[in-house]
């Protein structure tokens, strides 16, 4: 009875293609609702644009178009000025799950994980049955593919390949989508995630063709970037079994020339030294070690005290332009911006950038969060984001704000944090929101803290002006009884005595000082 | 210049293995920390237990063992008494991503996606290096393997097989791993996981040897639910690309057939129908449809009314089990159960259960919810789940419960919501919380509510005895001077007045009438 069915669920086994899992758990990537779904498609083709413009060191300028075509339905086009891709890589990099040029490296990008604009054609051949229209120029030709992802199989199928001959100079890389999708306006749209590329991304021209008409995002500076590196890894964030794969793996002949190329931080000399706190001889051969070999040489590995990871690896902004950047969207009273230096986590080298814009006139419905991660919005599952739990860990009541217990100040503010890293550790395929793993949160608040007191100088220097101000009210609103009455009381003219009376008041109550110190303090921000 | 990079980033593209993607992605399959990894290893081993049992009808015995082995090192064992696995079987069901039974059933399941118990023994050979070790029986044999997964290609690396006669009687199946992990007690352990699966799963018994010895949940009942029914997918819940899909893969040889056959709800009257809508041969062969008609065909099986989808293929508990297990470890004064009618999303099935312990001798801080999803219970994510929202979005002062804004009720009170269905849209591959579906939202506020408005009578009541009970006090202090007072006056015996009041507050304030009704409602629980 028992073996019957054994038997049966033994025959029931089968492989599931990628594709497939994800076609139907596409909640994970993102699909859940036609609004969010709308927005992914064209995160994941933008994400894509910029990656390969900053990689080719071009200044990215990417249209975006998104139509209606029907009830519920969309053409959302994305093209960019950047290097194309050869057209015989084509069909394996949208039509195939799990492909990627970026998941083995640790670098800064984007896009890392051999899903992203794939979800996308899945979805538009889900919901609408139309092919992915991709287009590449190249060498001096144009590509024109059309294609679908075999779900069963995860692999592409070409619905057809044109080509044409075009001038040398043209460059970039296009896909037009149909899908099924909501476009709406607000916090959780397409229109507010260009907003925030755009701030985030200053170097970045996007033009958008949204259904009620064309809204340019023009770049703040032609200044890209520097080009993050591609770094080894740290030999903390490896674990054993990764370990024990690149000993397997490596064409190193020993041991200790395995340990210093393979790994960023291990000198010659740290590496003779691992080598002797596990007990092996450094010329041995890594293919030839014992398991209980490879488990000493990993501890060793662990116990000796290296350097944190080089960190050429991330590219943040400078201060300057993300305060400029965030100026131009919301035109406030203050603003102040901080660049942490990097830290590690799992031995990946990360850094948090934080700037805010504070403001009476921002017309905001108290604070606004903007959350990015390597300069990319993230706009859903803020509740589990460490960028979120952070900033409503801290207590800005320090700061001279109101809040409530575990919430986000009660202020007319805007705060911007950018979590860059070579590794993002995403809480989903959806990528829209980063783990709080310990480390990470630190930094986080430390960043938020630091412009939270800039800002603390300055709503205090702003009270004390109200203040004065009242306090010169009160005295001016007195000053004409008060100078009849020393008029008659000194024979004195009254027109000589409340003259008197007014620079007194002016001497005495210097708003305008102050107040012109308080602007000059929100132009020149200290960092 | 541009096409060098094209070029470059074009070499650099290359095929990820899943095992790979998980390895590096870790946190999605939940092995985030230590603590939380040790608890997944253990969730996953038995949840794939719970399901081989139920599949093959029987009473689930499994044994669960977790033992420290050195620093942060723990062995992880699970054994049950299961109908075992066909040794052919074992290296491709344990050693291969996406590999699984039941991911293209629609039928209710714990496991599903193919990922779970392999994401465990990949996390033990990253984390300590060491295979796993999996037994089974199978007619009068015990297969021993010890295996690894080979991460690059996705495929089982088999260290070992060994092979022993034993007694034919024998069945079931063990999966030993070590890994690296942080043993806890408290809402987030394993003993508490093992609990509330105790809890839901009133017919399985657990064996848990813990590092502090060995805790036993007894079965509360011998009877195992009805077993679900896989059923075919409703015309609703299957999107266009799918339907092409089937389509191009059916054997039937017309439409009509196709529809009536490869679909629930679809009567050959309905699939005649369907044809005159889309103005198709109902004869026609359904692999040569061209793209207009297919996509004809699809909307008119989206316009014809369809009955919802049959709900045979869920497996509620009954509410009296669900409240026998409850009390067992919550012996509370006063329990609640509902079973909701099936409802549906995106075309699958599902159906909610609830109930609740009351007591202010719980010794709770606060309300504790239990999370399950196909009575498995879900410990982390709390935040971004279905359930916890739910919750949250009730008005508990309506029920008599005190309640801040947007947070569970604050009371003494324990309230568990399992949620069933043949597809479970968990929000990440850790299973830890179930997507905000606006249908599944709904159902869940609608489950508690019941279980809240049986509570409230019972709040009120409880509330009214201690009115009845502080007047009765009132009276009975001032009884005796009462009394004295009197028999002064009237001349009769004090004893004779005293009695005659006694008996008069008696009557006049019935507690323990009221007390009795109170008791007899807290177990006649009215469904």
């Amino acid at each position: 009875m028992e073996f019957l069915a054994a038997e049966e669920i033994g025959k029931k086994i089968k492989e599931i293609s990628v594709a497939e899992f994800f076609e139907k758990n596409r909640h994970l990537l993102g699909y859940e609702n036609p609004t969010r779904s709308l927005l992914t498609v064209v995160k994941e083709s933008v994400d894509n644009s910029l990656d390969a413009c900053i990689e080719a060191r071009i200044l990215p300028t990417i249209k975006v178009l998104v139509k209606p075509v029907g009830s519920n339905r969309f053409r959302v086009r994305v093209e960019d000025n950047g290097p194309g891709l050869p057209p015989k890589k084509i069909p394996i990099a949208f039509g195939k799950f799990l492909v990627g040029s970026k998941f083995h490296k640790l670098k800064q990008s984007v896009g890392t994980l051999g899903v992203g604009v794939k979800g996308a054609i899945l979805y538009a051949q889900l919901t609408t049955g139309k092919p992915a229209k991709i287009q590449t120029y190249y060498k001096g030709e144009k590509h024109y593919f059309e294609l679908f992802i075999d779900v069963l199989k995860n692999t592409p199928k070409i619905v057809s390949h044109k080509v044409e001959k075009v001038s040398k100079n043209l460059h970039g890389l296009s896909i037009e989508l149909i899908v099924e999708g909501r476009y709406v306006k607000g916090q959780q749209s397409i229109p507010t995630y260009l907003k925030y590329i755009s701030i985030a991304n200053p170097y970045v021209e996007i033009i958008f063709d949204s259904p009620d008409g064309r809204i340019t995002f023009k770049r703040v500076t032609k200044e890209l970037p520097p080009p993050p590196k591609e770094i080894k890894p740290h030999p903390y964030g490896v674990e054993l079994g990764k370990f024990k794969r690149m000993l397997r793996l490596t064409r190193q002949k020993t041991i200790a020339a395995f340990l210093k190329n393979e790994f960023c931080r291990i000198s010659m000399e740290k590496a003779i030294k691992i080598c002797k706190l596990a007990r092996l001889k450094p010329t041995r051969s890594p293919r030839k070690l014992g398991e209980d070999e490879i488990e000493k040489l990993y501890r060793a590995t662990q116990m000796v005290k290296l350097r944190g990871p080089p960190t050429k690896c991330l590219s943040p902004l400078n201060e300057k332009m993300l305060i400029e950047a965030l100026k131009r969207e919301f035109p406030g009273e203050f603003f102040a911006a901080v660049v942490r230096k990097p830290s590690v986590y799992r031995g990946f080298p990360f850094q948090v950038q934080a700037a805010l814009a504070y403001g009476e006139n921002l017309n905001l419905n108290g604070c606004l969060l903007i959350r990015l991660a390597n300069h990319t919005p993230l706009l859903y599952n803020a509740g589990e984001c460490a960028i979120t739990k952070a900033a409503q860990q801290i207590n800005w009541r320090n700061y001279g704000l109101s809040q409530s217990e575990g919430c986000l100040p009660n202020a007319p503010l805007v705060l911007l944090v950018d979590f860059i890293s070579v590794w993002i550790p995403y809480t989903s395929e959806g990528k829209q929101a980063i783990a709080q793993y310990p480390e990470i949160m630190k930094e986080i608040k430390l960043a938020l803290q630091e412009i939270g007191r800039k800002l603390s100088v300055y709503l205090s220097r702003k009270r004390k002006i109200i203040r004065l101000k009242t306090k010169r009210n009160i005295f001016e609103s007195y000053a004409k009884v008060f100078s009849e009455f020393l008029s008659t009381l000194t024979g004195k003219k009254e027109d000589y005595i409340r003259k008197k009376i007014d620079e007194l008041i002016k001497k005495g109550v210097e708003v305008e000082k102050i107040e012109k110190k308080l602007k000059e303090k929100t132009e020149i921000i200290e960092l």
